[in-house]
C-alpha cells in the first residue's frame, strides 16, 4: 500500500481507520491531495466522488443519519469548506456525526494574497462540536520554507524537536476531535495546513500515530424515578410529545403500555416513526378545529396537559407549539442523552438518558390511571378521521388530494425522506404506514439539501428510498442529482406547485406581484430536463387520472432511478388546505 | 406607501435608502417579511428576487463589482444564511460592499427547538468587516411575550423606555455597519431580529432613525514621496506587477509614462485591464522557459528586480509568485487604498491610497532611467509570441487551441467574466483587446458562484456580458441561471473537457481510475438540459470547423441568451498545454 510522503495526512487517515469510520465524500481539489490519496489508496475506507460541496455535506449527512456513524467529508482549501456550511449547522441540530477535513494552506501564506486561501480556523465555531486546527508538519515544509522565507526557516531549527511536538499537538486533537463526533454524534471540524509537494507517495508509513478511543459505556446517571413517578402517577392529564426519531428508537412494549393509559395523550410527529391506534399522529388536526371554536378557551384548558413528557428532536407543528406556550404545563421533562431544549418555556426536567432505559426504570415506578382524558380525545379524532375522510373524498385535485394518494400508495418498508417545510407539514396530515421509516431535516429546516441528503441515506438502505419533495426544495439542490451513486430503485415524488405554496398558507398572503415575486416565487419550471440530464425515467401526472396512472408501475424495479413530477394548481391549493380545517371543526 | 407595522424593519429601511443604497436581492420566506415588504413597498428600490442564496449571493455581488455601490441582500432566518458564506468570502477578499439583512428569531427563541432557527449572531466573523446584531423591537413583541412567556414580559415594565434604547441601539448598529461597506468597500452583516406579525402594514412610518453618513474625503496621507523617489531614481531593475483592477482605474497617461521607461518591466494580469504594447500581459510565458532553462539560476537573477511595485487584487499567476518569493527584491511596495499583502515575503512599504493618487505625486519626483532591462525581456517576449503563433497554428483541436479562437473573436466593448480555475489561467497565455472589460472571482478562487457573478454584473452593464467557464464551474453554477433576470445580451462560452481538466496540468496526475474520479472527476454531462430549462439558445461545438461556425452567429442580436458548449478532448488538453511551454523556451 502507498501513503502520502506528508506525515500530518498519514496522521489523519490513520486516526480515521483507527476509529472505524470507513465512509468518506470527498470534493476535487489539489490542496487535499495528500488526504485523497490517503484514503483512496487504502481499501478499507469506501470514497465517494462529489463536486459540489454544498451537495456532499447533505450526501455525507443523509448517509451518517441512515448508518448512524460518523461520515467524513474531505475538501480543499478556500471558499470549497464554506459550502458545507449548511449540512454542518443541519447535523449541529440534528445529532449527526459529521466529519469535515479540510486541507489549508500554511499559517504564514494566510491573507498575503495566495489563490484558494481563506481564514479556515474555527470557521464553523457557532455551530461544530469540536474545531481541531492541526499544525504544519515541520520536516515537510522545510524545502519550501527555505525557498520561500528564510527568516520563518531560521525559527525552525531544532525541527527534528518540532516535529515531535507537531505529531503530539495534531493527534491530541484528532482524539478529541473523533472522540466528540462519536461519543457525542456531533459535527466536528478539523482544519489540516499542507505544503507542497502535495502529490508524492511513500511506500510505508513514516508516522506512530497515539490514537485514544472513547470509552463508550452508557453513563450510569443516578436518578430518584420515584420523586418523578409520584408527581405522574396523582396527574389525571398526562401528554407525551415525540419529535424526529429513527426508526425503532423506541421498544414497542414501552409504546404500547403507554398507550393504554387513560390519562394520557400521545402525541407524535410523522418523523417520529411511532405506530399504536391510540396515537394522536395529526396533531394539527386535533388543535385547528380547537382555534376555530367559539369555546376556545375552555377547550384548550380541557387538553392542557399536567405533566408534558417529550423525547425525540425538533417538532414541526407550529400549532402545538403555540397551544403548550400558551397553556403551560406544570411540569415538561424532555428525555434524551444530549439537549433538552426549552421549547414551551415551562421545561422542569432533563432525564439526560436513551428514552428506552428511562422507561425500563421509570415504568416500574409509575402507573397508569383512570381518566377520561384519552377517550374524550379519542372520540374527537374519529370525528375528525372521519370528516377528514369526507373532505378527501369531494375535494378537486391539488396538493392536499396528491399527499393523500401518495402516501397510500407507498410500498412497505421503504423508507421515505421528506422535503421542507411544505411537503413535511402536508404529510403530517396523514396516517404512514408503520413499516415505512420516515426522515426529514428538521435540525434547521432549511429547504437546502433534502435531495442529497435522501441519496446520501440511500446507498446502504437495505429497502428503497423515496424522496418526497416541493418544487422550491427540489430546484435548489438539484445539483443533489449530480454523482454516480443513485440506485435505480431510488424514486423521487415531486410536488410542483410553481412556487413556495407554503407563503400562500400564512396570514398576510396578498394577490399582488410583489406577493408572487418575493413570497411565493412563482415560476414556470419543470424537472424533465434535469431528469434527461441526470439519467432518470420520467413521468408527468397533472390529474386524477394521469397521477393513478403513473402510480400504478412507479415502484416496480428499473433499471433507472425514476421521478415523478405532478403539477398542482397553484392558486387553489391553500384555499383547500384552509377549508380542510374548516371543514373538519 | 404602506410599510411594515414593525420599527426595527422600518429603520433598517430607512438607513439603506438614506445612504442611497438601491439595489436589493431577496430571497424568499417569512420571518424576512417585514424587510421584504419594506423594500418592495418603495419604489426608491428595484428588488430582484432569486430563491437559492447561494446564487442570489454570488449575483449581488456581480452586480455591486459593476456598479461600484453597495448591494443588499435579504434573507429569511436559517441555513438560508449560511449559504451566502461563499459570496462574502469573495466578497471580503475581492472588497466588495454586500449588505447581508438577515431576519432572525428574537434571542429567547435560538435554541429552543424552534424551526428554522440558528446562531446567526456573528456567524460570518472570519470574513465580515462588520456584524450588527440588532434588538428585538420591544413594544411590537410585547403581546407575544405576554402569550407565551410571562417571566420575560415581566422584566419590560418600562416598555416604553425600552424601546427607546432598542431605536437608539439599532441606529448606531446600522450606522456602524453602512459606514464601514461604503467606506472600506467590505461586506457586512446585520441580522435583525422579528417577532410575529410579521406580515402588518402601517400607513406611516412609526419611526425616525438617526442616520449618520460617514464623510467620504480622501484621507490626505503624508507621504515624503522624495525618499522612495530616490530609491527609485537609483535602481535600474524595477517590476510593476498589476493584478484584478476595474476597467479604467488606472490614467492611461500615467500607464504611457511608466511604459516607455526602460528600467522598468510591467507584469499584468488579463483582469488588470491595462493594455500597452510594452506590457508583459503573458507572464507564464516568461517564466516557464526560465524554469526549463539550463542556466535558470543566470536568466532569473537577470529577471530579479531591485524594486517591485505591485497594485491591483490578488495575482493568478503561481509562477510569477513561485519567481519573487525565490529571487526576492530588495523592496516591494504596495499602492492600495486598504490592504497591502505581504505575498512575496518581502513588502517594505505599503502607499495607503488609490494608484492614480499614487502616480500623480510619485511620477512627479520619480524619473525613468536608461537601462537594458526593458529591451532585453521585450526581445525575449518577441520571440515568445512568434513562437505561440508558431505552435498555435500547429495544434489540434483542444483547449488551448479553443482558448486563442474565442478570445480573438469577442466583440469590442464586451465585458468579460472568466470562471476559475482552468479558464482564467488559460486566458492569462493570451491578449485581450483593450476595449473588453476582464473580470473574475480572485478573492477565494472559487468554481463556486462564476455563472451568478456574471449575471449579476450584467443588469446594468451598458455592453453585453459574455461568461467563459469551464465544465465543473458552470455545473458548480448550475442554479446561477435559476432567474428572472437574465438578458438577450447575455452569452456563455462553456468549454467542457469533461471534468477538471487542470488536475491533469498539476504535477502528480496519474492515470488511473482512483484519479479520474477523485481529482479530475470526469463525468459526462453536457449543458443542453440546462440551455433547454432555462431557456438559452444551445450551440454546440466539437471541432474547428463548427467552432468557426458557431462563433460566426454567436454574437449576433437574438431574443434569447446564448450559450455555446465546445467539447475539448480530455485527454489531450494537458499534453498541449504543457507543450506549449516546452515549445516557446
Amino acid at each position: 500500500m502507498k501513503y502520502s510522503s506528508i506525515p500530518s495526512a498519514q496522521t489523519v487517515v490513520h486516526h480515521c481507520k483507527a476509529n472505524n469510520i470507513k465512509n468518506i465524500v470527498i470534493s476535487p481539489g489539489s490542496r487535499n491531495a495528500p488526504l485523497t490519496i490517503g484514503f483512496t489508496k487504502d481499501s478499507f475506507f469506501r470514497c465517494f466522488s462529489i463536486v459540489d460541496e454544498r451537495c456532499a455535506g447533505f450526501f455525507a449527512l443523509g448517509m451518517s443519519q441512515n448508518i448512524q456513524e460518523p461520515v467524513i467529508l474531505v475538501c480543499t482549501s478556500g471558499s470549497a469548506l464554506l459550502n458545507y456550511y449548511p449540512a454542518i449547522a443541519e447535523a449541529f441540530y440534528s445529532d449527526i456525526p459529521l466529519v469535515v477535513i479540510s486541507a489549508d494552506r500554511p499559517n504564514h501564506k494566510i491573507d498575503i494574497g495566495d489563490g484558494q486561501t481563506i481564514r479556515q480556523e474555527n470557521v464553523f465555531q457557532n455551530h461544530i462540536g469540536y474545531s481541531a486546527n492541526l499544525k504544519l508538519d515541520i520536516l515537510h515544509a522545510t524545502e519550501k520554507l527555505k525557498k520561500e522565507n528564510n527568516a520563518l526557516f531560521s525559527n525552525l531549527e531544532n525541527s527534528l524537536a518540532g516535529q515531535e511536538q507537531v505529531q503530539s499537538y495534531n493527534d491530541n486533537e484528532l482524539n478529541r476531535a473523533l472522540n466528540i463526533a462519536i461519543g457525542d454524534n456531533s459535527p466536528v471540524h478539523i482544519n489540516v495546513p499542507f505544503e507542497e509537494p502535495l502529490y508524492d507517495l511513500v511506500e510505508n508509513s513514516t508516522v506512530t500515530p497515539l490514537v485514544v478511543l472513547r470509552e463508550i459505556g452508557k453513563k450510569t446517571v443516578e436518578t430518584d424515578f420515584k420523586e418523578y413517578a409520584q408527581i405522574w402517577n396523582s396527574s389525571v392529564k398526562k401528554m407525551v410529545l415525540v419529535g424526529a426519531s429513527p426508526p425503532n428508537s423506541m421498544e414497542q412494549q414501552f409504546l404500547d403500555e403507554l398507550a393504554e393509559d387513560t390519562s394520557l395523550l400521545i402525541f407524535t410527529e410523522t418523523t417520529s416513526n411511532l405506530h399504536h391506534p391510540n396515537l394522536f399522529p395529526s396533531i394539527d388536526s386535533i388543535i385547528a378545529p380547537i382555534e376555530k371554536s367559539s369555546e376556545k378557551e375552555k377547550l384548550f384548558k380541557e387538553l392542557q396537559p399536567d405533566i408534558l413528557l417529550t423525547f425525540g428532536g425538533l417538532i414541526v407543528s407550529k400549532k402545538i407549539k403555540a397551544f403548550l406556550r400558551r397553556y403551560k404545563p406544570k411540569n415538561h421533562w424532555h428525555v434524551g442523552t444530549k439537549k433538552a431544549y426549552n421549547t414551551f418555556f415551562s421545561l422542569t426536567h432533563h432525564f439526560k438518558m436513551d428514552v428506552n432505559s428511562f422507561f425500563n426504570s421509570f415504568l416500574d415506578v409509575a402507573h397508569s390511571m383512570d381518566s377520561e382524558y384519552l377517550e374524550h380525545w379519542l372520540e374527537i379524532k374519529k370525528k375528525y378521521v372521519a370528516r377528514r375522510s369526507e373532505y378527501l373524498s369531494k375535494i378537486p385535485f391539488s396538493d392536499l388530494f396528491v399527499f393523500n394518494d401518495l402516501i397510500k400508495c407507498i410500498p412497505n418498508g421503504y423508507q421515505v425522506q421528506l422535503a421542507n417545510s411544505s411537503t413535511v407539514r402536508y404529510t403530517q396530515l396523514f396516517d404512514f404506514k408503520s413499516s415505512l421509516h420516515v426522515f426529514c431535516n428538521r435540525g434547521t429546516s432549511g429547504i437546502d439539501g433534502s435531495t442529497s441528503t435522501a441519496i446520501g441515506s440511500s446507498i446502504y438502505n437495505e429497502a428503497p428510498t423515496l424522496l418526497i419533495t416541493g418544487d422550491l426544495s427540489f430546484f435548489y439542490d438539484s445539483n443533489g442529482l449530480w454523482n454516480n451513486y443513485i440506485l435505480p430503485t431510488f424514486r423521487i415524488l415531486l410536488i410542483n406547485n410553481e412556487g413556495g405554496g407554503i407563503f400562500r398558507i400564512l396570514p398576510g398572503k396578498e394577490d399582488t406581484e410583489e406577493y408572487r415575486n418575493y413570497f411565493e416565487t412563482s415560476h414556470k419550471l419543470n424537472a424533465s430536463h434535469l431528469a434527461k440530464m441526470y439519467g432518470f425515467e420520467y413521468i408527468l401526472a397533472w390529474d386524477d387520472n394521469s397521477l393513478n396512472t403513473a402510480l400504478s408501475t412507479f415502484y416496480e424495479k428499473s433499471s433507472s432511478p425514476k421521478l415523478l413530477e405532478i403539477k398542482t394548481p397553484r392558486l387553489l391549493n391553500d384555499k383547500i388546505l384552509l377549508s380542510y380545517f374548516d371543514f373538519i371543526s
